[in-house]
């Protein structure tokens, strides 16, 4: 892991690093010591780490004492671009403004990720909980849209990860691995989703096998999700991983 | 309105009274002055103003500095009987023991009672806003069940309601009215509820015609509202009514 840079504003002191081909970035409490809850943060499509929502998101869970790292996905911000991903994104443009549902045409481009987005995640995850200002604290994930995406199967296949705020996704192609999650989860949906139908991301919700799950359901397209959530959000994490 | 008894206990003042036929009781912090938000806490169908849920939720907001104010539904707690609402609940019962989905026959009882359950509110919030401690401050329902198949029409046709938490009922019968409610609402549906379908649930969420509404829903049957949405409930009325 090789830290790039480092600034420290508002009590929150954020580093860039790469670990192999990862780019990442490391938010703390300035002066952090000790374990402390981890929170993977996970980009939209077409977005990457530091899009601006990343960035507030977290600065304020960093501001109420978690870490919290944010990576590029494969194919997104600094990664190399990648021929076999511009197709299917090419292709999902082109069923959209036809018309199509994008449902199938996103879950394929999400599982044509997740095999290397899962295998990053954890990379990073043993490699940031080696640090002393993060340690091997709680870890809880958070993701929308793509996030929740390639989420799912990294929270599937991890133990590590307690608890989780997922959503504005349908279920084409995750059922499987969504019924593998037992973790708390919050499920977020915009009840008028442009890009996810309605019953598509309640049957996500509905699939996940956790005992303590809760979906969160707001007016709105794919977008416009409240900012009130932001604080539901780290409420459930700190129900969870405090 | 005449007061029938008066405890105080934890900085909350419980106070006893009838206006007319209805009886009624006020929760207040202990030495309340000047106007404050009030919030109309409706019961579920057999239960009555002091039912325990109803009991330690005003009591929270009472804490928190709301005033709050439960009535007997007709035909409930301390109210006479009724026998054409005896006929209605044994028809629900057989209904459901014969396996028959109870949301039409709950639709027909909340019916059956809601002009008078609207009458009753408006009285009494009326003359509850008259008392000193209470005063004229911002105005929010909160009802599940039955509470909320006779609030939504009390918010359709009452202006002074400016936000509600409502849920745990199907639309049937509540189309109308929900379309006329403008005001934010939090809405919960439990995602196994065995007296409400999950679709009915959705479609009053999606009948109301509020910009700002929000739906939680969590895993459980009808009696099982995790603990941690009265938490919600109260930080939702400080939002919209402080």
């Amino acid at each position: 892991m090789r830290f790039t840079s480092q600034t420290s504003s508002d009590g929150v002191t954020e580093q860039f690093f790469t670990l192999g081909e990862i780019p990442g970035v490391l938010w703390t409490p300035e002066d952090a010591r000790g374990a402390r809850p981890l929170i993977l943060l996970g980009h939209g499509g077409g977005q990457h780490k530091t899009a601006p929502g990343n960035v507030s998101r977290a600065r304020r869970y960093a501001a109420a004492g978690f870490a919290v790292v944010a990576i590029d996905a494969p194919a997104h911000g600094d990664r190399p671009k990648d021929e076999g991903f511009d197709r299917i994104v090419a292709e999902l443009r082109a069923g959209m403004a036809a018309g199509e549902n994008p449902g199938a045409l996103v879950a394929g481009m999400h599982s044509y990720l997740a095999g290397q987005a899962v295998a990053d995640w954890q990379a990073v995850l043993t490699a940031v909980q080696r640090l002393d200002r993060v340690g091997a604290g709680p870890v809880g994930y958070c993701g929308m849209s793509m996030g929740c995406g390639l989420g799912i199967p990294l929270i599937a296949a991890e133990p590590r990860i307690r608890a989780a705020v997922l959503g504005l996704l349908g279920v084409q192609g995750l059922a499987e691995d969504a019924a593998r999650i037992t973790v708390p989860v919050q499920f977020l949906l915009q009840w008028d989703d442009q890009m996810v139908r309605r019953d598509q991301g309640l049957a996500l919700f509905d699939a996940l096998a956790s005992a303590h799950k809760t979906l969160h359901a707001n007016p709105g397209k794919h977008g416009d999700v409240p900012s009130f959530e932001e604080d539901n959000s780290l409420r459930f994490f700190t129900r969870h991983l405090s």
